[in-house]
């Protein structure tokens, strides 16, 4: 029996070999198409990626995989498998329980709602994506009756990003959150000490920001020899297995920001990827555990790292070398306040790091109204606008500006905006633990020592792939469930200084 | 009858554009490893490429297809599904003939023997190398007794790389062309014409180079909106479908040719796959038809067009704006008679345009006694060697610039060799029958007009991908077979001038 189970196992293993295989081959042509894929091509490759995508998805949810999973559960296995077909169950009961044929039609609406909302955004014309969004909504309420929840429908789709994440955790850590940023915001507004910035915005050449941001990838611990950095429009860092996870990135002449905080936020998302443990390879289980998690790591290195006075007190020099003289007469002090400058602002990617969480709280609450009937879609422009005059004390002028900002909607991905700020929690939750280990984090930073740090993230995340889940991670490392408290006073200290705020007393 | 005949020709094209499509998601694999996939990922991607591949040939060789192939042949048929039905039944039976596991044994001999091959390379040993390719000619010939021949073993061998033709054909058309050449190279060799090359190897910067390549590939026609332009140690060509055709190059500072002339040549081979009929798309048919048609192209542009007088008339000047100055005192004529220098040399990818074929008619000589046991592997090295010297006048030192230089036989692609010379043949006949609808070719060149040549080889040769065997093309073309008269009219003609050779009377 236990000889005939480890050979069904063998087989099973196999059988997810093949479709990591087609994943791979999947992730390498989205790839070519982000970096420089000839354009008269793509009509057949998108003809390629349609197979291979079909042929997956066949697997995921062919008999099978249902004699696997069926023949497999509850017998003694090796972790690597016994997780793997946990990760096998949920994509084949998700994918099995919706009706072929309404997965189809909501797939064809898919495509049809993202190019209207790209035409709708340019003439920041709602009521022409409104319609779109009704159904697309329509459906994934559905899909959330079929799939079945647990106490509120947004749970099911919060699930599918953030597993364990549910809207009681949500809302208890977004309202504190919500609470500490508004009110650190209305100081910086009052506050007379507003940093100068004006030098951020001389011409860098574009290869000396390129330049610069190889050797900060460098430093952070990238491997070259299991990647490479390219230029896109939108950039981002992709795992095809952890020899080969590729970064991009893309310049602004005008504001080098772009291109070097983008790159160590994509290198820390990288980093997660190339050092997942080589045991995982070709299972299911061998990248990210999630989206929160990634985003940890990537504003981990972006933000705690990237943006501190001390990763500076290192690379002023640096940076200085190739810039075109336009930092020799900034002091240090006055170059740190500057790229930590924090203002409100309309549009999400553009936000600063301090009010970035306040743009993923209004999409939150915005999702969870509308998945629990008490927002309908014909009225989130004005929703949209109130809150942000409510949090962030600015009103768009427009729905390009507003409600029509982000492709998420247009392609259902409900549930998907918390984890950005999720990850931020995270990253500052692992930063206090991180520090029991390494009590000298600044002086690493100041040194350009980033080893030790690489280190330790390996060791306590990136290793695990999937292997452990989101909460069971933050669980391990830190010894506690998801607490705000560490975002919090980290926003708190960092913006008290750069604006020389007034110290709370109690 | 028919509607289920039609029905069956339906699922059989969506079959194959299923082998279509891993194919191309195959060659931008292979693209990509060329081009800079990073080195740790190469040993998962080998995975990822096992996997379609194996996908693909179990596909090839289904009982499925079986099915397909027995029930749509001798019924009427569109004539693409009709070449595609053909194509799958020689590729069935090709495969199907040789019992499994002694394929499997050759292909980890195949592997093994590459490996032997590029140590014993290396330290220029043969006898390193000849126990493995004994047994790779000996499986090569027990394969040729499963798939049966005619006439002579070599045939079946030809007819995988140039179908139609045979050792009749070679013998006669090698036999005239040896002649013409080895007497050309006599008299150059006595010649005290020599054209001065030394200011070929002036440093030209690699960027003006590629700027240089960019500008010919544009003259040429060729479409950087279904292409692109990169840099690999071994330059090539690859399309993975007509709107995207890849081309490849290498830059040597000290010899601008490696680069210009090779990107030509590859804008050859690209201009065939860009310009096939989009019918053919997602069928077996939509590539070039042979290996030796698929030379011509790449010859055609490479030596008809890029190393006539005419074409420099248009493009020296340019030329001389990329160049560093060296060429400001070399004239036209003395410039076009330094890139067409022709000397007798070891290496058959350095040869020039003249002694190249000879470097091809003795492989030819040696796989055709090796298949026929007129030729011992244990032979080769002194046989090559007095080939060497009795054709091009010159002994090869060691194994390394001898007999060992080739891949190819390492990987048992017997037959593939005439190709490359055959595709010489074909482009100076193709020019002969180019020529009485386009008398102005000089003229076109001169003026820097390439598009009614391209448009001529699109309208007779490329649109028809597979669609025409090679040696229909030729007919078609040319209202006749294969004739080794026209290049060796065009190599007497252009050697006489390059040389100011003693024209020859009768």
């Amino acid at each position: 029996m236990s000889e005939h189970i480890s050979e069904i196992e063998k087989e099973f293993l196999d059988f997810v070999k093949k479709m990591q295989a087609y994943s791979e081959a999947l992730g390498l042509i989205y790839w070519d198409l982000r970096t420089g894929a000839p354009k008269n091509g793509v009509e057949q490759r998108s003809e390629v990626i349609g197979m291979l995508s079909s042929e997956l998805f066949k697997m995921s949810t062919s008999e099978e995989m249902a004699a696997y999973i069926a023949s497999l559960s509850g017998h003694n296995l090796s972790e690597i498998t016994l997780k793997t077909l946990e990760e096998c169950k949920k994509n084949y009961d998700r994918n099995k329980k919706i009706p072929a044929k309404e997965y189809q039609d909501y797939v064809v609406l898919q495509s049809k709602a993202e190019s209207v909302w790209e035409e709708a955004r340019a003439k920041a014309d709602f009521a022409m994506f409104q319609p779109y969004l009704e159904k697309i909504v329509e459906y994934k309420k559905k899909f959330v009756e079929y799939w079945g929840y647990e106490e509120n429908k947004y749970n099911t789709l919060l699930d599918m990003y953030e597993p364990g994440i549910t809207v009681d955790v949500l809302d208890k850590v977004f309202g504190e959150l919500r609470e500490a940023i508004v009110s650190l915001v209305q100081k910086i507004a009052d506050s007379p000490n507003k940093p100068d910035t004006s030098f951020l915005f001389e011409t860098f050449p574009k290869q000396n920001q390129k330049d610069f941001s190889l050797k900060i990838l460098e430093q952070m611990g990238y491997n070259f020899e299991s990647g490479r950095l390219d230029e896109t429009v939108h950039p981002f860092a992709t795992g095809l297995n952890p020899g080969d996870v590729r970064v991009t990135t893309r310049y602004d002449e005008n504001d080098w920001r772009t291109a070097v905080f983008g790159t160590i936020h994509e290198g820390g998302h990288a980093l997660y990827e190339q050092n997942i443990s080589k045991d995982l390879i070709g299972t299911l289980l061998c990248s990210g555990t999630s989206m929160g998690i990634h985003e940890s790591q990537s504003l981990f290195y972006e933000n705690i790292v990237g943006r501190d006075f001390s990763f500076w007190k290192q690379n002023y020099d640096l940076l200085k070398e190739y810039a075109s003289g336009e930092y020799d007469n900034i002091s240090l002090e006055d170059f740190y306040r500057a790229i930590n400058e924090s203002k409100p602002s309309f549009i999400r990617i553009e936000a600063d790091m301090l009010t970035y969480p306040l743009h993923i709280i209004i999409r939150y609450e915005i999702e969870k109204g509308l998945f629990n009937d008490e927002i309908e879609v014909k009225d989130l422009p004005k929703i949209w606008n109130d809150k942000y005059e409510e949090y962030l004390g600015i009103r768009p002028a427009n729905d390009r500006e507003g409600v029509l900002q982000d492709v998420h909607w247009s392609g259902g991905d409900f549930g998907y905006f918390p984890s950005y700020a999720l990850g931020y929690m995270y990253a500052a939750q692992f930063k206090n633990s991180m520090l029991k280990d390494l009590p000298n984090f600044d002086d690493l930073l100041a040194e350009g020592n980033l080893t030790p740090i690489r280190e330790w993230l390996t060791k306590n995340i990136h290793q695990y792939g999937k292997l452990k889940k989101p909460l069971e991670i933050l669980q391990d490392v830190t010894g506690e469930g998801l607490n705000a408290k560490y975002l919090i006073d980290y926003l708190k200290d960092k913006y008290t200084k750069v604006y020389n705020l007034p110290v709370e007393t109690h």
